[in-house]
């Protein structure tokens, strides 16, 4: 509209190791406004998951996981589809957790094993989608070790899913606390605002 | 037609830990028949390859991993396909494989190191896709050692599938021999017909 004054807030690089932001900057950006003075891990869950290290009021390295992504495209689309429930299994969820984390390099053979029990053992479909979810986020975890382990984590994503990673880590004995990524959005974008209009405005 | 006495060959089912084929079996008993007292091991490349440990004629024990429907999935219908070309690059299929192999728990991170490679560091469309591949090969190989681990493996698959394992087992220093699907199926199949029919049918 005329007379609109319209800013775009840029993403974020990182060049070694290459990786890219857009849009969770400014969560992270919120989430500084309002826990003012924190310092340590914030992940984000979603389709592409952001760990994401700050200190001192700044990004120090990032990193991404597809884990939403893979798990989109193998419940779906992959041959693992036939044997996925709509439903939720705790029990089921925990051990692709702990399968993933304790035997990373078990992976590949891991996923076929839910179609194969789905055929001869019965594997309950909700089971089935909970361990799927369990290996992919185990598998996460596994990769970001170096991020969360001795950390408290401050998670930004939607409620269920942040639920699935306050469990996953729970069980790595890693403290979590949540926040809303609207609430989050918000508080970052009005404190950019702040930054280019000042307090005042 | 009338007449004709048609026949199905049964696939093959694991329990423990469960799996199953449906068509490797008969390749697997051409090549048997071709290979009399063949003991070792037969990997068969494809959208679910499949690992076999053969002994005294008999599958000991298989395993599958769905590598090649992931990368059919990874590379046209996630967000790395805008990093993909067409073509190939062998050194950067040998450093996924290395990639993969020397860190498994690893995986979650290194794919998508691809697309922002792409995005920042014009990582070159051929050298994506084949260190895709690499990475994907070199995770089944990880699952797979107990399989290949100080083995002679025979390969059984499309050629310039096939081609790539053998690569892949060479950096580990594993030899192979490969022999041909439609050949190793014929041979499958003239072997079964024999049993059913005698060898004078």
């Amino acid at each position: 509209m005329p007379g609109m004054d319209v800013r775009i807030l840029p993403g974020v690089k990182q060049d070694h190791p290459a990786d890219v932001m857009r849009g969770e900057e400014t969560q992270i950006a919120g989430y500084l406004a309002t826990h003012p003075g924190f310092d340590g891990v914030i992940c984000l869950p979603g389709t592409h998951t952001k760990w994401v290290h700050v200190s001192a009021g700044e990004i120090v390295s990032f990193r991404t996981a597809m884990t939403g992504e893979m798990f989109a495209l193998l419940s779906t689309q992959s041959v693992l589809r036939h044997s996925m429930g709509a439903g939720w299994d705790a029990d089921s969820f925990a051990a692709g957790i702990d399968q993933a984390i304790s035997k990373p390099e078990g992976l590949a053979a891991a996923l076929f094993s839910l179609r194969a029990e789905g055929l001869l053992a019965g594997l309950n479909p909700d089971a089935a989608r909970a361990r799927l979810s369990g290996l992919l986020i185990g598998a996460e975890l596994a990769a970001m070790r170096p991020y969360w382990l001795g950390q408290q984590v401050a998670l930004i994503g939607a409620e269920s899913l942040s639920r699935a990673y306050a469990e996953a880590l729970a069980l790595q004995s890693v403290p979590c606390h949540s926040a809303g990524v609207e609430d989050m959005t918000l508080a970052g974008l009005t404190a950019a605002w702040s930054q280019i209009y000042g307090e005042a405005a």
